[in-house]
């Protein structure tokens, strides 16, 4: 169970600046499911606000990385992190985008590979080389 | 400093398994430099030969993930996990693998976004969707 | 499931170490109810009270922290650390002893801005300003 | 040495974005002295924005919590989340308003605690009480 | 619920490479039982192999630390990652291998105590006594 | 550079009780030298005197698990925390009481592996097998 209680959509709707956002996470996502996540935040606001403008900005705005690849990083900061939730929600996003079998097991190795070699790395303290400065040839 | 120390070309060269690995990584990376990393782990030859194939395997072979996505993901994982050598060496690499200004800047952007949901989603406990479960609609 | 038993009090009776550390417990709560924390710890009777005196000591002393900083601190904390079961409990416990849905919001809120600019942060491995040294101006 | 380059005032006025952003930073701060921190970010200089922002909002706006509190709690989090140019940042910034020793002591003992109690739980696989359930009496 | 399906013997006996691990799996733990991570991870045959292969190699050849000790450690970052799978299987497994309630009392007081001090050595930024270097006397 | 100063045995000495503190890490180690956590430390006596006694009960008494397999498990838990001081002073720490260059290898593949596996049960969210609870055939 949540510390905070996850609001339904009659509650959310006498809170117009939460209300506005609830519509807009519905249309951008073309879909009137709203989960868990954005139930929580709701309770505060300016924060749901705040956090879903970010993640607009962020995760959804053309750029350089496609979204998938987004949600690929997503999920393995998610998983470093230990956020279940996240790590489900990303990763039904990442498959609604595309991801396939083979993908999904190639990120998991490489998140796999990653954790053991910062393992590695920290218990023998190692240096980091000259090399690997920023503007080193 | 390093827990344990980090040998040069003459001290591997002692040990046929660890200098066949060094040999190896110069060959595959086609460059005469073999960072830190892999000077501490040649204390343990067999470690050594374990920890490079298994990189190789996950980050060099043919897949449906570009080399530079799966740099991405290291950088990713190893920022959540703290690794400083870790997030040196593979900004590094993804770089040398083209990694663009702009790939940079989205993936930092992505990097911090999930820290943030990830303590957010933790603080509020919120419970997994039901529809992000495997095999939901 | 825990990875030891839950010991009820009539198992708790049978080590009077552990057993004075529950009566000490309740009487300094001035409430009957004992956690699963505890329930927990006091398969380890020494431990128990090594840690129930040492909570005593950094939470319940007067000092120049107010009890409820202390909570919101330890939820800061626990949130990070990822353990559920600490963020359930500290949650409460701040709760009880006054914390609003305001200030509820706004730790949430520190707590998920401090995340995301530690993650920016290290991934840019952005080296210490002097001026942050102690002792600086 | 930082993954991007730290730009000086010269570097960052060629973009207005970012020039702007550090303008507001000496208004609000009142400060000539601009930290590594935003130097390494203003190579993006939307996220600059973004990120400065949020920062004014979570961290300077009048609240329930004051901003001494605020930056306990996100040293708090620095510390668990083991980013030392956050540690020392807000370490600094909490003496600027007002940190005495006595409360720096208090917050570390603090950290302290709820590391090792963290640890214990998780090692212990403790469940979480009914009674920490939210609307639990 | 997992991110991907766990495998029934039926559907892993249709992928020969995740099968021949399966049936090393049983010849040796002399055990017909297999247990979730492996039904998960038998998704990606190759991967199944390649962790297998390693957790043989690291965790059950002969050695200069017993195998129980090394489940112990096992344990222990398990618990700092805060993986509660991980943490239940490799309780279980310590079990298996004999440890006794004192001695996991023990580790769990070692895992507490080290939590707590790597938290006030942190906060605190303490920097390494040359003592400690590699080579120093 | 530490947030708190470290203290000199000149200043230590002012303090009666952290003096007292530093008198018995003395006469217990049998050496002159005190390492910088303790220096650190001092400037919050009852601190300083509360993390002592507590080490020397967890990691100096008599128990069931060697001293050196203590300092095993300590370096495990500050590796998955990424404390660098903590793996600096308790590898040199295993290093006094014994560690051999082949249990240092032991250890840290085992360290990697392990993180690896709780990065992939972690992504993977697979679910405890009912074999794995307590009590359990």
């Amino acid at each position: 169970m949540a510390t905070q209680k996850l609001l339904s959509d009659d509650e959310v709707r006498r809170h117009p600046q939460a209300w506005a956002v609830f519509e807009d996470i519905r249309a951008t996502r073309q879909s009137d499911f709203i989960n868990n996540f954005w139930r929580a935040l709701a309770n505060d606001p300016p924060q749901l606000q705040r956090v879903w403008e970010q993640l607009k900005q962020v995760m959804m705005t053309e750029g350089e990385l496609s979204p998938l690849v987004r949600e690929l990083i997503y999920i393995a900061v998610s998983t470093a992190n230990g956020c279940s939730y996240c790590i489900h929600s990303h990763t039904a996003a990442a498959r609604a985008k595309g991801m396939t079998d083979g993908q999904h097991a190639e990120l998991l190795a490489v998140i796999g590979m990653a954790a053991q070699t910062n393992a590695l790395v920290t218990a023998l303290q190692v240096p980091v080389d000259a090399a690997f400065q920023v503007g080193a040839a």
